[in-house]
């Protein structure tokens, strides 16, 4: 069993769609093993008062960042996808049972190739029961354990992790307590796993 | 003459080092000449509502992230330099002086290499005094011009062109309107050149 690099990432988060997208397939390339942590950032942020201000600029600029770093990485690029989504949280909570039965990967990248490739927000039911059938998973039962208690403190527990490590931000990759944040420091992440292969 | 990037920083933004540092050097190679172009990033901050909150976090994480990048360009880390730096944006006006003199880069370098790694902070008369002479540059000269209505003009304009632009943040390098904001887009920004002579 190799060594595990923590993904925490946050369904809402535009730049963890490159995350999403490409760390468990580079991770497998490295020879190190991917653990999901799907986390609420929304309550850090904004217990850390990392709220969007009047400032129209950063926006913009970022989505014309994303659109670049999507060519870049080969992803289309149909226009800007909805935002803000999930306002419920129902899409990280389901992330969190995919998360304990070993079905993260497939279920975000699934999630996030429709938000960005489709335009589907993230976050409706019948959006989220049509996703969980493409991955043989019975959506009733699964979005009955999103909305169980034991969910939610699952949920919590890992948003309590992120906050210990001093997250502030999603994506963010954790090798040993050291902390990459943004999909642009993946690699970099590796590297420091590479040659800290203990920490 | 090679078409012209433009380098908008900051004489107190931390990872304008970086960029100070190495822009010069990657662009000549690429053979796109550099426009160095010190802009009044506060000012900016302050206007968008961009200003560090009650979030001891983020910072903390940005300087571990520095040293480690430090490191990757094979830089010293020392330690923390002093922040924050140049109150009266004294520095960042001797870089206005520098642009229109042309001798910004070997300057702008100096004081980001003092600063740095020998934790000398910008701003300071005698610091930069000492800095000029390094550079055959007359000190009291520069020094009253840099104090000079037509300098505080120069940077204010230079200001209203990083507003006009978009800019939010340093460094932010400019081609023919497309930005890159930060030090880790300076390769990003360099393709985009390549793939886009015309703009």
């Amino acid at each position: 069993m190799p060594r595990q690099m923590d993904l925490f990432f946050f369904i809402g988060s535009v730049y963890s769609y490159f995350a999403v997208m490409r760390a468990e397939a580079a991770a497998s390339h490295a020879g190190i093993g991917l653990r999901w942590r799907p986390f609420n950032l929304r309550a850090i942020m904004v217990e850390q008062d990392n709220v969007p201000r009047r400032n129209p600029v950063k926006p913009q600029y970022t989505w014309r960042d994303v659109e670049r770093r999507a060519a870049r990485h080969g992803l289309p690029w149909p226009g800007r996808p909805p935002y803000p989504v999930d306002a419920d949280l129902l899409a990280n909570r389901v992330a969190a049972v995919a998360a304990g039965a070993g079905w993260c990967a497939p279920y975000a990248q699934a999630i996030y190739r429709d938000w960005f490739q489709r335009h589907l927000a993230p976050g409706d039911p019948q959006h989220l029961a049509a996703v969980l059938r493409t991955l043989n998973q019975d959506p009733e039962a699964v979005l009955a354990r999103a909305n169980a208690r034991d969910t939610h403190a699952r949920f919590a527990a890992e948003t309590d992790d992120a906050r210990r490590l001093g997250i502030f931000g999603a994506p963010t990759i954790v090798w040993n307590g050291e902390l990459f944040w943004g999909d642009d420091r993946l690699e970099d992440a590796l590297a420091w796993a590479a040659a800290h292969p203990d920490g």
